[in-house]
């Protein structure tokens, strides 16, 4: 598996992400997933992230899948969040760990282009929205709920409603939306049953400003003398328009996307507090966390004693 | 004294400041300043901060100035530091302290605009630039060569070398630029010499992810059980195109400006740090600490014992 | 009346409006109505243009109006279509013309900020879109359809089926959008029973690029001996994402937003065609002229033989 | 030959240019050069157009070259102009013909990413510039004098003190400016001393909404019952803040950078009047036609009686 923060501007014409798909793809096993995550906003820097498998138990599990290629009319509907659910139901299974293991969904899903739209037009259908950019954030929603449901081990027959409801969240989801593939591209971690160097904390960011959050996990890192090794971290303008109350003005901003605003703003606050640029800061937290937060995962080297 | 942080880009066009403008000045008093900051990216929240006089000896004195009205063609030249470096000389003897005792020394100035390039041309001179967006660079760091001039008791002859140098900083300048005004706006904030329950502390960000030197600050602030009232915070985009080695891409986005990612991401890293994000961020940090980080002043109320 | 193009965004947070309304509308009379379009993109030039009363008969007759204050869980409703509606029929009454003698209806109309989605969240009700750009299309769609309605002597009983529909639209319609105001403001312009020497044609443009269309009617001012005062146009990206067949990129492009390059498209060739950067070019063209198109208006002085 | 319209933001971070490169030079002989320029705002459509040889004689030459590699410290400066100049002199002679019969010398140059300004710094030297938006510029017009200086046939003496002064244009040039080549790539079109089908006209914009211009060359292409083939434009932000004396917005906004506006504004008014939206407008007309102006050349098929 493989995944990078790209220095595009993470929304429907980045092009960086198809530039690094058509670069990277061809140098890569084919059993392998890439997840391209575009927008280095602020201080984060573009990079690349590999997880490669090891002969011997490092204590940290991964399994990559795909769904089947959605149709255009399915981005966003209750049949993606089933395709996503079920796939990473049998990634975990792969793995041979309780699903309470599990402590990181990373997916890479497609959204709506203009051609994409017109497709849809053409054979009568109707689109989950008109707006291309809209579209990468119900891409996201079902993406994460399709998670949660495979976390929670929940049936398919509750999948309309809640992506109705817009209310579910996870915070073990991450999910990116692109206009460089037609399936999504998923990866797992988890923790092993027995214990190796490599661990993985996650939680939840209460919001864009929650400090405190990320700070505790990094203290369980310390305590365990560890080496942060990557932060998978989601962001997004709170949708009250609020943050603890105050007035923020990402929503009102017809210059530069929410999205770009929420990744430059935690992207700063978790490259400071971890003193490092090179992290995967991803923007648009739609049932990943709750409204206005994110979910948080950190992989480290344990070098503590044993 | 009366600033603001505003909801517009921060840059040229910016006219959530001349807005301010028109709205809050006839509502102060004609003896006060009026520091108008556009761009809360990320987190940041539009907020106005009021400095304002009491009676009794709080610990802390300000002082309020204005340079002449500067000609087009001086903006950004070793006239304007000579303008800003007398005003703040004879600011800081007003309020009977040494310099030593100064904290921060904010300043608003002026920028070039299409308009005032014109006036330059018709009158056969040369603009120091005829990029708006870089006038405003320049004008910043004409402004914080003046106050650096001011704060280390340096004549005014080596001015124009400095100038060109592009080398001198200041942990204590703060200065933005706008194209609501034609002067400076000064503001001085310093300890007096007694104490009292009002204080600031000051220092400066060597990059983008100073997280230590920020919590080095406010551990002060905790040790004296102290309450924030603002922060007062510089940020910009190492000029270099790294971070503490990692390659960033502020310089190189042509969709929003370098300034708007800095402030975007320190924001939120001093947001996320003092659990507030109606604080003072200021994007383009020329000679205002150094390159690619910025200056910092911390002003909070003393609760400890006397 | 008195209506303005100005240098913003055109966009939600387009302060220059808000701007140009708290310093124009303290020095016109009450009775007057104020029509800020925001957005001078490529060669527009922000300009304003009055339209004043004249004790003669010039050939040409405006009235002014406004609909009542808007709730915000109304804007883009078909209540808003409603108050459209009405307001426009008792001007158009006012002025003792058959509705066909009509060229022109400009409106100016009402968006949702994130202060105002708050409100209609907090009394339980549901905003008609959660997204503070697209609000600013449902407003103009609503207030095209209200002129529409009016125009064609249709009762309100359909209104809501057609804004369901989204599929009706008049060519005299011009609809703009602001944080500014609460109700809609309108002009309507006429042509008087007489002829006198100011003169209105209008049509509608098929697409972004239909000059035929305008050099026909540029033609009618010329056979006239004309002299061009005005040009009213709407302009939009095609939703299809086609223009004559060939792929635009407005509707992908998440750095601008498809009004502004739209404005700055339709401008260019308007501008061209009559020689003056000071017209009028709106962005968002939903039920005013077909899909990719837009109403066009022009206002001249007839200067042939009586 | 190989040149194209890309849909990416034609700035720096245009990395649509890359992905162009990346895509399409593996599918064409080593021969050909690739000129890919960035940008289709507005109306323009993203299109590819080939120039290939045929047997026949067809009226209209084409030869392709290249400059050798060029330092980064040597992008903008008299060396670089004296590199093309030197190249567009050897293919020209390669044509065949005089100087007189070019009609469109086509360039794509590098430009200065941060990295290249480290490597600049890492060997002591000084960059022309620091902006990275602005080193298009400088490159674009260094290779305009370039042109220039082959096409009058002056001696590569007057180069420094022409680059200086900024004066030179020529309406014959056309240059684009990319991160994803350290060249010039060049191409020279011609007419041939025999006529054939295919011909080209040009001349220069004297400003954005020349529309006069390129009606008179559309009606000479008309004359020859011509059917255009494509048309080759620059276009530019008029430094003076004017166009035929209305302020424009261009120059001052932090938002969109002034290329993109004129791109949008010209490239509206040529497809209005060409009927087609697959037209090349690059933006940045540095040394290419008059200030505020544009190069313009038509390529068509002769269709009249021979």
């Amino acid at each position: 598996m493989f995944d990078a923060d790209k220095p595009g501007n993470g929304c429907v014409n980045d092009f960086s992400r198809t530039l690094s798909t058509l670069v990277w793809e061809p140098l890569i096993p084919s059993s392998a997933v890439t997840i391209f995550s575009g927008g280095t906003e602020g201080v984060l820097s573009p990079h690349v992230t590999f997880i490669v498998e090891e002969k011997s138990d490092t204590g940290l599990l991964a399994a990559v899948g795909r769904t089947r290629v959605l149709d255009p009319d399915e981005i966003g509907t209750p049949e993606h969040a089933k395709q996503v659910r079920k796939t990473v139901i049998a990634m975990i299974d792969s793995l041979g760990v309780p699903r309470s293991h599990v402590e990181l969904v990373l997916v890479k899903c497609p959204l709506l282009t203009s051609a994409k739209l017109e497709v849809i037009r053409a054979t009568g259908k109707v689109p989950i929205t008109t707006d291309t950019y809209d579209s990468m954030a119900t891409s996201r929603y079902a993406s994460a709920v399709g998670i949660e449901f495979a976390l929670q081990g929940l049936s398919e027959s509750e999948l309309g409603v809640t992506i109705s409801s817009g209310r579910k969240w996870s915070s073990k989801a991450s999910c990116s939306s692109g206009a460089e593939l037609e399936d999504c591209h998923i990866l797992v971690l988890a923790k092993s049953l027995s214990s190796g160097c490599l661990r993985a904390v996650s939680s939840f960011m209460e919001n864009a400003i929650d400090a405190p959050t990320i700070m505790y996990l990094l203290d369980k890192v310390k305590e365990d003398k560890g080496e942060v090794l990557q932060v998978f971290a989601k962001a997004e303008a709170d949708p009250s328009g609020l943050i603890r109350g105050s007035r923020h003005t990402m929503n009102t901003d017809s210059d530069i996307h929410s999205t770009r605003h929420a990744r430059a703003a935690v992207g700063g606050l978790l490259a400071g507090l971890v003193g490092d640029t090179q992290i995967y800061v991803s923007g648009g937290a739609e049932g990943q966390g709750p409204p206005g937060g994110g979910s948080l995962c950190i992989v480290y080297r344990y070098n503590g004693e044993v």
